[in-house]
């Protein structure tokens, strides 16, 4: 049967569908819609409810970050004598950008002038018995200076080459107590404003207020204060795992993290930012110079190498928004959304076969249905 | 019927298909053949051309940016007397990185020696009666110094705390009139170099020309010198959306957005950065110290707070490319570009198996034509 | 027939299914299961092997970067004598960050005070006959002062407008030789720490050793030693593609990129990162300017054009993980899994279904079978 219809070519416009067997089998029936049922709900529930495959994002904000360190600390040292230090003094570079310097520790090599000193022992190749230990204008990565060729006494105790540089050079004393162990009691005020262009939507983590003494008394906490973003330096680096004073003394990094996750459905009700801390350095310090004319006309130099940490300050940020079934074709996301729509269609699709099954084939061959 | 087919154990190389009905009701045809349209359509109209399916991308540059201003202003002040500032004086750090900080007003306090002297009136707890008030070694987090335990008059008016440290303090005044009004004709300079490594492919968006002074007289406009990316700090402010007399009063930040948006497949033509200006701060400024030894060997500072334009420049860059096939197996949108695939495979596929339906049954089972 | 089944209206828990012709042409049969092969083939060595589809993976690290310079220059200047340089006078800023500048070069103008000089020649609209060419007051973006009405001659050769700024101005002659030729030979010791908080992975890129010589004397090599990123400035350049010579000269940028690609499958063993060198600008140059007071009480500043290379040291990671089926629902490429899960269940269905076509039918229709 059907066989001379296709015995004939058929056309372009030609219908042809699947024959079905039907059965009144509850069992296999029931199990059959059970399982239509779970592409439903695993589309619709999950998909769309749970992964909120329904929302557009932006996941990369423009970010601000200002911050600012308030505080100040005094010094009892030979050289400098009882010195106080502000945040002019011990943040570098002071413009209060996302990654600064807070001077913790020091170690001074004031009235540095160019000139021919003991090089320092604990630098290679610096030690040595005789002249000929001492080639004239060998130099080494870590030297202080270019060798002069002569092997001189270093402080009564070792013979080491003499060099041409800045004399006299650094002791490199390690240190033993922090200087500035104040520094715990310091203020860390970080503004930060996110602003998704996407959404046009902007937010700040500090409060906007007039009140000029607001942010001079508050600190933050998650319940009370969640728009007072100014930390104790203590809290801080406990918090990022480290113990303050073993970073004061030798310096280290810790990182500051800023995340950012706004749902704008809910009224951009709980768009806060949550701040994570962590201990990224155990040690760290650079060496500076500040330079000056001396009376005599003489170039001189205080070197200082400070010990710190270094705090960098990261954000992140990621924002939802309902979006309109137009996403589905327009999203960089569209091929999920859109894998589930076609999954929505495909469940009735199938049920709606079997009407166009019976239709179809009723008028136009009525042999089909004879003896 | 059928069945001693079924009844019989079937084998691994059985073949078996749907049975098909078949009718020439033109409707339903035309209907179900403009389903398949619409497939077809979707997928090659939309996926493939409209969203430049075919293209392979490269969404992460590596971005080198040189900034450098151009200006010189002149300041009426007491302390610095009749003063010219250039690049070297108000641009902080002058390394010409991607942030920068341009200085537009300042409170200077100059000449500051470490001693005694009263505390600042606004400085919490600083305002006394009587020396009790004042316990003596006690500090907070925004003092200038250490209280000594007295309680002395602040210029006339006051009574405060006296502290050591930095004297004199800070006076507090907040800045009438910006100092460097003229810096809204300083010039801005920004080079800006992305490269592609995926595609080796690197572009600027300055001209790169042998004439010495094209940079120095041209200005951007986006239609006649798109290649000259100097822009006046006046209008960059302005087009940030902020004035520029008030941020110059009290500072603020500025975002410079430039985007890459390259498509290869039209020859590089239209790969040129947009720029965008965001204002993202309304008040900014910090502190910073200069300091020198007195003839009488006192280390003595002047004290600067700055008040400026901090500029941030962030780059972003996309680069699309035409992709040959193999795309579809090893891109990472390869799911997407698959289930195209995919889809645009199903559609002829249906229309290839009733032949098979018809050959395949013919020989093996004649009974089934019967009776 | 099947007609009068149809005729009454069916219920919910009616179960239809196609119903099929088999063959036993094993050609047909054998092409079929080679399709479903490919299929499954596909789905499990491409998606699940090759592309690790199984894998979690964590894509933006928390990076910390510290850079440190090692290395002493000398220099023969008339102005400044044979001076020595080690690292605090050469690195700007000193805090070791990720993106630092080199000096190689510069152009000292020394002993600048505010008072009136005649303009350099250079300068746009400098150049005057007489008087009335220099309207006073007037001032350019590139200019180093406010004119003062004046025409004068300049060195003797030139007749320039005269200015009141900062004097004597720049000579504005370009450098024919680097002064610090010798930081070819400096080295650059990176420390990078990478963390996945993901999975609560981290990461250094140098040896965590005990002996304070070893990155005093170790330098970096891929096979050798890995593990000490200490690298000769001079090599760094040459495998970004420069000439150091040229590159000290008028100064550049060079990025440095360090790649992390870990698989914790592979217990770690093979999570080293990856540097790679690129020369980004082939001339680069700021001025910075150290101020001091005279003992005539004259605020005096030397000005220096700094020429040197900028190192912008950039950080990407990625680290993937063995991940449970879990993953197919939680994980942001879910989609993608699901269709891959999806492909292998359809597989197995087809051949499923004939069993339940035969079983079906059966009890309910014994009509159907007779002849």
């Amino acid at each position: 049967m059907g066989s001379p219809g296709t015995g004939v070519g058929w056309g372009l416009l030609d219908y042809k569908t699947e024959k079905y067997v039907m059965t009144r089998n509850w069992r296999v029936g029931a199990l059959q819609r059970l399982l239509q049922l779970g592409v439903v709900v695993y589309v619709v529930g999950w998909a769309l409810l749970t992964k909120k495959g329904y929302q557009e994002q932006d996941l990369d904000p423009q970010v601000s970050v200002i911050t600012k360190l308030k505080g100040v600390s005094v010094t009892q040292i030979e050289e400098l004598g009882n010195r106080l230090w502000d945040v002019a003094d011990f943040v570098k570079p002071p413009q209060g950008e996302n990654v600064f310097f807070l001077v913790t520790n020091f170690l001074a090599t004031p009235g540095q002038v160019q000139g021919r000193c003991p090089e320092h022992p604990s630098i290679p190749l610096a030690n040595c018995w005789a002249d000929q230990d001492c080639p004239e204008g060998e130099t080494g990565t870590h030297s202080h200076g270019i060798k002069t060729g002569q092997c001189v006494v270093f402080n009564g105790t070792h013979r080491t080459c003499e060099i041409r540089g800045w004399c006299p050079v650094e002791s490199g004393a390690v240190p033993v107590k922090p200087l500035l162990l104040q520094a715990e009691n310091f203020t860390l005020f970080i503004k930060n404003t996110v602003t998704f262009s996407k959404f046009n939507f902007s937010r700040s983590n500090a409060l906007d207020t007039q009140d000029p003494t607001y942010f001079k008394l508050c600190h933050y906490d998650p319940h009370s204060s969640p728009a007072c973003p100014v930390f104790r330096i203590g809290d801080l680096v406990a918090a990022a795992g480290g113990v303050f004073e073993d970073l004061a003394l030798l310096g280290g990094a810790v990182g500051v993290h800023v995340r950012w996750d706004c749902d704008l459905d809910s009224r951009g009700a709980d768009c806060r930012p949550q701040y994570s801390f962590q201990l990224q350095e155990r040690s760290y310090n650079f060496r500076t110079a500040t330079h000056w004319w001396e009376s005599s006309g003489v170039e001189a130099r205080s070197l200082l190498k400070l010990y710190g940490i270094r705090f960098d300050i990261l954000v992140t940020g990621r924002i939802t928004f309902l979006c309109d079934l137009l996403l589905l074709y327009v999203d960089g996301e569209a091929h999920f959304y859109w894998r589930t729509k076609y999954e929505e269609v495909k469940a009735p699709k199938r049920t709606a076969r079997p009407e166009q099954t019976e239709l179809a084939p009723a008028p136009p061959r009525p042999a089909v249905q004879g003896p």
